[in-house]
């Protein structure tokens, strides 16, 4: 068994738990920090493992595939070596970037056909060759290709897509067996949820997950612009059903409000690209709510950038020191921010975990959901 | 006395020394990074002091006056408090960057009006007001005020400009005499020599300035275009002239080779744009000679980025990964490559000042310059 459940909180269906892989275990509930094109963005690897402090990354195969492409990351021996960080990688299947060629794809049975966004080169995806491109690649845990559906999205195109992504899955789950990791080192796979905002998909979908009896489970096609009550009934419903013995990924979530509620529902893993992104428009999370550090509000105000943060960030620059860094475009504003973000959220989870295992996770989560919608 | 010469090479004119200032003592000779708007554009400052350790830095007034601005300054206790850097730092007087904005600006007797690069408002700049600005700023060591000629430059404008530098300056002297230091520590006034390429006006104008007794000398006007041998020959000119005594510093100079070449004649000080922004479009130096990282030939060299090189990026990343990062336009790639350069420009003025004080500098120098010119 890769994965061992701690304990579960007594006022939520928060779980604690530790998953085995090959580069070291991960303590759940985790967020992923997402490296699109084997970085970070503006964040030295040194950093993000010193600082930041993931068990875990996340890398775009799509992005992967395109540049540097498999070829020069099977010279390197895999995207840990190439990209000089030794903790897990997990990589998605590709599935959402080309979803979100909208214009520059066409999905069919076989797989989906598209453009290249770099060069408008024409490429094709199928479960197969996603997972080719993954053991490539050589994450430790590897997802299935599926289609997210978009929101909204009528019933009947959800249930056909559904059943693709199913089909698509077993052809995954096929070659992923007949398959071996190139590196010596063993590969996870991860099955798919889909079925769009309609409970009744989203159950079939989860029991046909559940049934693949997989390392770990995967909720897709969520966070794609949907409201969060939907978000929420949505992954409550396939946390019930997924079981309880495998760790639950919820992908592409979210803020961190999103984040604790979903780990209230029973989700451990995430990923989002918001903490970095929004780092780089000027916007800070912490535990008080959020910064628009923009704002001229901030002009003199000299006190550190975030006396509670958990980066040196944090400590070493202050508010107005920053906000002249992001008026002055200075790329350095960017860095600083994405890695004050990517602390709090990392601190996020791993204070859950802790408040998960000493029984305080409800009550606290609950406080911090209302402070933590404010704006500074 | 703020400087002490400590040596002299036996076999050229180069010199060892230390220069005493109020956030400390800096070895001579030294190159200052350039932290054009209160950043050294990509670097942290940990990194900057950990990583490539420089004794000094290098601030540009003109920007600085633009954004933040001196009264953010002033409220936050000077640009040391304002950025988090506890080492000295030099500011320009903003005459290089006025004389750039040709067409945007007018030279009088009085001094320089200029159009904002930002929005276009009006502004006046005057040998008082540059050193109003580097009392607020609160700089280690602060330039006069001096109109830097463009290459090619007529014979007589020349003469006519050096003389309006030389009553700027006595204008600097007197204010800066007259003006007292803003946060209780000691500023330094360096003046400037100019005379475009004519070495009659070079002679002239280095008599000048060592009349004036000043802590330390600079040397302006040069690295604006023309031929090396040609920057060398006003140098040496000027250094024969300058006092022994004092240090002397070639304003905005330049590569490598330039740099070794110069304190072969006697020059202490040095700063330049060059490592970081040539870093930012992918030109590392190196001992053996410069390298285009984005060349394809270095899509799959595995090897680390510089095995002799002085940061961690040297050692922690590969010549692969730098080339991919800057293929997929990832800003680490930047950051990496910043970081590379300066870390390799302060390491060669360390050696210098080494190989000074043990004698062997002239040799060494030669090769050196021999190898650096290469392409690899």
């Amino acid at each position: 068994m890769n994965f061992t459940l701690k304990h579960t909180d007594p006022g939520s269906k928060a779980r604690a738990g530790l998953l085995k892989t090959a580069h070291g275990t991960i303590e759940t509930p985790i967020f992923m920090p997402v490296g699109t094109v084997a970085s970070v963005k503006g964040v030295h690897q040194r950093e993000l493992r010193d600082e930041i402090d993931p068990d875990i990354i996340l890398g775009n195969t799509y992005h992967l595939y395109l540049r540097p492409g498999t070829e020069i990351l099977k010279s390197a021996g895999g995207l840990h070596k190439f990209m000089g960080w030794d903790r897990p990688i997990l990589t998605d299947s590709g599935g959402y970037q080309v979803y979100s060629l909208s214009g520059r794809r066409k999905i069919k049975e076989e797989g989906v056909k598209f453009k290249s966004h770099i060069d408008g080169s024409l490429h094709e995806f199928t479960p197969e060759s996603v997972v080719d491109l993954q053991r490539e690649i050589g994450a430790d845990i590897i997802m299935a290709f599926d289609e997210c559906t978009p929101y909204p999205c009528e019933y009947d195109y959800a249930r056909r897509s559904m059943h693709l992504t199913h089909r698509w899955l077993d052809r995954c789950i096929k070659h992923f067996e007949e398959s071996e990791p190139l590196y010596g080192y063993q590969q996870l796979f991860f099955p798919i949820v889909q079925g769009s905002v309609y409970t009744d998909l989203r159950k079939q979908s989860a029991e046909y997950i559940a049934g693949t009896d997989a390392v770990g489970n995967a909720i897709g096609g969520l966070s794609v612009g949907e409201p969060a009550e939907e978000m929420y009934e949505m992954a409550e419903a396939v946390c019930d059903i997924l079981p309880t013995g495998k760790p639950r990924y919820l992908m592409g979530v979210g803020t961190p409000i999103n984040i604790l509620e979903n780990i209230a529902l029973g989700v451990d893993m995430f990923d989002c690209v918001m903490p970095t992104r929004n780092a780089r428009n000027g916007m800070l999370f912490t535990s008080e709510g959020t910064i628009n550090i923009k704002n001229k509000k901030w002009e003199d105000d000299f006190s550190p950038l975030d006396p509670m943060g958990h980066t040196f960030v944090d400590q070493e620059y202050s508010k107005a020191y920053l906000r002249h860094l992001f008026a002055a475009n200075e790329y350095l504003g960017k860095q600083i921010a994405t890695i004050h973000n990517l602390g709090f959220y990392l601190w996020l989870v791993r204070e859950s975990r802790r408040r998960i295992l000493d029984g305080s996770f409800r009550p606290w989560k609950d406080q911090m959901v209302k402070q933590m919608d404010k704006r500074l």
